[in-house]
This record gives C-alpha cells, structure tokens and sequence, in this order.
C-alpha cells in the first residue's frame, strides 16, 4: 500500500463537493487513521459527506481493500478446495447459517464462517452457537485454520486481526449517524469477508420491515456494490435479495432458533426456511465445484439432509468446538425458560401482515438481543410463532408463544406481540421468498426463472 | 435556555436526512458541545449534514442564538444613543473599517468595533490597526466599554468572554472542510456581532475572486441569511452586495493601508475605497438616528472628512488606545521596508482584468498576511498599485510597487502580481462597485436606484 501523504481537509472537501477520490487518497485516509494520525473528528466529517455524496465502485473498492490490508488475510491453502463462505444482511428469525453450513461441509465444500452477534431487532450467528452449552467461537487464527482442515468447516467470531481499520470505522458510524450507507456497508462486510481466506460468497440481502434495508430497491444496489466488488477482487459472488417482512421460520431467540435448526438438519423445520437455505447452500455446493450447476448443489443439498450427513457434520462441528452433543441430540432436555405464556388472537381472519421488526423488538424485550453492544443475551429467550402470513386463525387461537426469564417484561412484550400481527377478513396473496439473483451479470428476476 | 436531554446521533441523523431540527435541537447541540458532553467527531458529522443539507433561517437563528449566549452579550447601556458597527466579509486591500468607523463616530453614532486578524489572501483590520506604533486592541470588556463611551468609538479584537461556543466551533470547521456555508459562516458572524452589544449593523458583503465568496448569487444568499438573522434579534440590519474582482484602493498590506486611510480621512484618497465608505457611513450614521436618510448620512460622512471632525476622531481613538500620533499625523515618517522594487507591463494596452486573490496571495508572499494562524505580520509589507482595471499603460511603465522585509520572496511575488494583471487592446467597460442593497424587504438593485 502507498504511503504517500495528502491533505485530509482538502480530501474532505473533494467528496463534500461530489468529486471522485483516487484510489491512493482513499487509501491514505484509512492507512492514516488506523495509524492516529488523522483524528476521528475528520474522519467522521469524510464518513457524513461520503454518506450524502455516495462512493462509486471504485471507490468502494478502494475502501474495502484499505481496510482488507489493515489487518492480516488468512492464507487457507492448507485446506484443499474452494472456500465459500454465506453472509447474510441480517434479519428476525435467521437462523439459515447454523443449517446450510454444516450441509455444505458435508458435500465437500469448505465453509470458513466468521460470524457476527446480534444487535437491536436482528439476531447474531455467535450468540447462537454460544446458546449451545460450551460452545466456544473465540479462537486464535491457527486454531481457525486448524479447524477447517480437520471439519471442512469452522463457525467463530472476528478476531482482533480481521480488518481492524473497519472494526475502528465502524464504531465510529455508529455514534455520528452513518451507518446506513450502501458503500459504506459494502465496503465493512466485504472487507471481513475477503480477509477470512474465502474463495467465493453468497450474499442474502434481506429486504422488508425485518431488515437493515426496508426498500428492495436500496437492497438491490447494495447486493449489486456486494457482488462488484467481490468479482473486483477476483472472488465469484451471487447474492439473492430475500424478504424480510414476516420473521424466517417460526422460532426467534438464540436456543429456540437453534433447536429449529436441529429439526431442519433432521429433515423437518418449517418450509420457508429450508427453500431459501437450499437455494444458498446449492449455490455454495456450485461456487465450490462440488456440482455443476445450482440446480445440482441444490439436489446436494437435499440429500445431505436426507442422508444424515449434513446432521452427523453438525455434531462434530459442535463437538471440535466443546459444545454439548447431547442436548444437541436431545434439544428438549435443554432448560426452558421459566415464564412461557401464550399469545392469543382477538378475532377470526387471516394472518395478512406481520411486522418483523417489532417482533424483532419483542424478542430483545424478552432477552433475546441486545439494545446496546454490552448487553447480555439469554439464551432460553425469544419466542415461536404458531401462525405465518397467510394462515387462517380464530378467535382466542393461539399465535405465538413467549419465553422469557424475566417476568416483568411480559405485559409489553405480548402487547408488541399482538400490536405486530394483523388479521384480516381476506387471505392475503402469498408472496415470494426469494425477489432476484444478483450475479456479475446482472440483476435477474428469480421468479421469473 | 433549556436544559433539556437529547440523543446525539438521532440529531445528526435527522439533520442527515434533510429534516429540520427545533431550536431547542439546535440549543443542545451546541451547549452540550460546549460543556464536553458530545466530541469534535459527533459535532463535525452534524457539521457536514448541515453543510450538504443546508440549515433554514430558523435554524440558523437558533445557532446564532445558541453561540451568541454561550459568552457574555455586552451591555452598553452607559453609552447614550444607538449603537451600530459595520461587519465585511473580508477582501484584499479592505480598509474601510479604518476611514468610516471615525466618520461615523464624528457624526455622533457610537461605533462599537470587535475585528479579526487577517487569513489566508484577506487582511484584518487588528493586524493593520497593530502596525500603528503602541496600538493596543487587547482591552478588557471593562475598558472595552469605557473607551467607547469616552471616544462614541472602539477598536478592539474579539475577547474570550464574546461567543466562546462560536470560536471552538469555527476552529472544528476550519479542520474538517465545513467554512463555506452559509448559514455556518452566517451564525458565526452574528453571534459575535449581537454579542458585542450593538442596536444596528451594516454589512459589506464581497463578492468576486478576492472575497471569500466569488459567486455573487451566493454573496446574496448571504447577506439575506445574514439581514434575516440580525432582524430576527431586533436589530436594524442592512447589507451591501460589494465588488472584490481588484483589491479595494492602491494599498494593499497593514501599515500601507492605514497610511492611505489617513490620506481619506484627510479627503484624498483612491474613489473607490471613498464611494464604499461614505455609503457604509452614511447607512450606519442613519441607522444610528443622527440622519433622517441614507442620503443625509452621506452627506454628513462627506462634511466630516471636509471639516477634520473624522481625522480628529481618528486622532483621538490612536491615542486613547495607546497608539503614537506623531506618526500617524507624518505617515512619511514610518520605517520603510528594506526591499522596495517595481513590477513594470510587458506591453501597452489598458488593463482589463486584475485578479484580486492572486494578488492577496502576493501579499502574503511579501509577509503581510498568514498562511495559518500562528504566523506573524509584517507591518511595513505590501504592495502599492499605480494601475486599477480600466486604466490605459505603456510598456515598461510601473503597475505596483512592491515591499517587503525578506528579499527572498521579491522574485515569486513579481511573478505573481505580474500574472495577475492582464493587459489586452481594448478599454473595459466600466464595472459597478456596489451591485445590491440587501434590507429586511428584500433585495434591491442599487443601481438602478
């Protein structure tokens, strides 16, 4: 990287006036600021006018890769293979990492999984895997490597060495009001994505009320920055847009969404979450070279369900990394929360609209989540909803069940329950789970083949 | 003002998203930045959202408001009359302040005068009242108000005790490229000048390639945010749209502008610097009800430089401030500068164009103003023209007369005020001084009467 030096304000002044920085500018910016010699003050004047005025591609790219080289790029060569990873957005209710990864490690791909936790209405992979009795995802990068040769899969958390420059910016767009910029996401997930040693990605960018980005068409342009950069960097990616607008399956909370994750990898679980988890781990099984086609990772996919092989790899990755197979194996001896009531519809109808995100605020109410990065998380918390969009329901049926450990929090939490769930004479039209494939060649209409 | 809590970021945001924050907003902001409760880095991100979304006149009266009593706002009550100062935007050979603030005083109005220093291209009325032997302009707010009351004058610079808020905040934007924009800039001005205690305020608003703000639209803008904020607080406010395309008179440099301040105090004197100053007087010696109009303001602006009255004053303040009136009374007698050289034409034709930046740039160069802050004046330095726009020359015959203490820099300087002279065949047309008159009714063109 250079180490040529340029004036902070007037590179300031470049992006607050609409112009394009170079590669080398953006690059000094970060370089500077990881090292202290640029202030956060600046630093967080840059993030607001590049939050207003946009980066383009190259731009993004430069900042992804700035970020990428503040800290070490694991070199997992030593696993053969291609190495695919999934991210996904973020959303209520999704659990699709703790299923379609342990399926494509047993098709023959490996999966190298950094992981994120929870925050506000969206859960987080580590606290889930952590719900499972000692569970551990804080790792050294030898043992992470280590990990992988031996499982063909490793599910832990970002390490101190993963892109500290982005762990550092985006602290601070958190407290100056710029987080929710496309290039700026982009440029955050894809620089700790790149660093992990992948060769390949697949992205699911959720759209709707449940997601970071309620509007399709914002998550459309993200998934488009995602997908061009990673092709920039040489590393095929495909992402899809998913929706959002209803929690994904039927249980929210950290154990409640890995027990739902048990069921799923034993051949249950409820039927959105295994199309969109077969749609991913296919096109991981294709990204890998263990199909040739996404139709026949899909078929892959099915099958290492169907077969146990998918479920056996689970209990060894819980295994490698000190969880408790047994409650894995028996999901009901695990400790229940102490206060579990029922939520009850007020009328006969149809489940028409479901508010993801205030069910998400639910959730964190009961003790699923966090409202801010030092909170604790219980892990018996969360909810299961006994109704989805489109389901007929009657009166005083029961819609959702709550779990909690903290008794106070009830009276709201089954009012925030009920307030997100609207129930309607007609039944509603069903709409669809996956919107598009966003590949290097385009954006295309998923339904429409 | 309120004490009231807000979340810092949800400000920022809303600011961000082009929404307009209430004053009691704006107030927290700026009192909570004040008092150490929020860092540069949150006050730098809401600084450049409102730099790219602009700030509405509410808005910017609510930070004017804020800024103004984070300090002490002055009381001059013990000074009989309406009080009424004059505020310029800053150019390059600016001494108006020098010639109308004793014309204004001899007419009977008070003239209260908090000034800066001189940056970057632009002179400052302190550094050239400094370049006056025994001058002192650091007073206490005590004495402040005590020369002014035993003078009806004072020419002083800015205390710690006036808008401290605004100082902390102009030093944040100064680093993270947040100076141009008007209603910032336009906060900034005004609560230093409500501070010091004023009952009225005229305005040279500069607009061209030697003021701050080349656009004349621009220029507009301002000085309607600038009326629009003084009106809001009660004050009569009126502003003048000024021409800055050529520095202002032949001088240009600290002791060599008052020196030809005190050739129009005397009644002679370049006619521009003489056409801008008796408007200015003579608005502020109406404003002040010591005139029926404008017009009769003028008039009386003129009368005091006939009759002495003006240089009296002059003579008076020089002295009261602990300034040596022997030299300002013999000017020829002030130490010269060690390098005195010429810049001659290389043709003949008449001058067409004359770029006022340059030339200020130039004067830094000889040593008469600062690149940053910390730099230090030379008196003597500067430059003297024997050519403005319009004028016809010969070759070799002499455009300016440059001086300077550090010969080192004769060689750029000549370049520079040689650059910036263009000569062509033809007379230009004459250019207007005065483009617009800016009053709580509105925008009037000045020349169309």
């Amino acid at each position: 990287m250079t180490q040529k030096k340029f004036n902070t304000v007037s590179l300031i002044r470049k992006k607050r006036d609409g112009r394009e920085l170079t590669s080398e500018e953006i690059q000094y910016l970060i370089r500077a600021y990881t090292d202290d010699e640029i202030p956060d003050y600046q630093i967080s004047s840059f993030l607001m006018a590049a939050f207003l005025n946009g980066l383009n591609d190259t731009e993004a790219a430069a900042l992804t890769e700035s970020m990428l080289h503040s800290g070490i790029v694991v070199d997992l060569s030593e696993t053969p293979g291609k190495k695919v990873d999934k991210h996904s957005t973020g959303g209520v209710g999704d659990k699709l990492s703790l299923i379609l990864a342990p399926i494509v490690a047993a098709c023959g791909v490996p999966v190298p999984m950094i992981s994120g936790r929870g925050l506000g209405h969206t859960g987080g992979t580590l606290d889930k895997l952590e719900s499972i009795p000692g569970f551990t995802v804080d790792v050294t990068l030898d043992r992470y490597k280590e990990i992988l040769k031996k499982q063909n899969l490793v599910l832990v958390g970002q390490t101190e060495e993963i892109a500290p420059a982005d762990k550092r910016i985006y602290a601070l767009r958190d407290v100056t009001g710029t987080v929710e910029s496309i290039p700026l996401i982009a440029g955050s997930i894809m620089s700790k994505k790149l660093a992990e040693g992948i060769d390949a990605l697949v992205l699911d960018v959720k759209y709707g009320s449940g997601a970071f980005m309620k509007d399709k068409e914002q998550a459309t342009k993200l998934a488009q920055t995602l997908v061009g950069i990673g092709e920039k960097f040489g590393k095929q990616t495909i992402a899809y847009l998913t929706n959002m607008e209803q929690p994904l399956g039927n249980a929210v909370g950290n154990w409640l969404e890995v027990k739902e994750s048990i069921d799923c990898l034993n051949g249950g679980g409820p039927e959105d979450v295994m199309e969109i988890t077969h749609l991913l781990a296919g096109t991981m099984i294709y990204l890998g070279e263990k199909a040739d086609s996404i139709e026949e990772g899909i078929e892959k996919s099915r099958t290492a369900v169907d077969d146990g092989s998918a479920f056996q790899k689970w209990l060894d990755i819980v295994e490698e990394q000190g969880g408790d197979t047994e409650v894995v194996k028996n999901p009901d001896s695990y400790p229940k929360a102490e206060f579990i009531e029922e939520v009850k519809s007020q009328k006969t109808g149809f489940v028409t609209k479901m508010d993801a995100y205030a069910m998400g605020m639910v959730s964190v109410e009961l003790g699923a989540g966090r409202r801010a990065k030092e909170d604790d998380v219980d892990p018996a918390a969360g909810f299961i909803l006994h109704k989805k969009i489109g389901d007929s329901v009657k009166e005083n049926e029961t819609i959702a069940t709550l779990h909690t450990n903290n008794k106070g929090t009830l009276t709201d939490a089954k009012q925030g329950m009920a307030d997100a769930v609207i129930i309607s004479d007609m039944k509603p039209p069903v709409g669809k789970q996956i919107a598009y494939k966003v590949d290097k060649n385009g954006v295309h209409n998923y339904n429409k083949g």
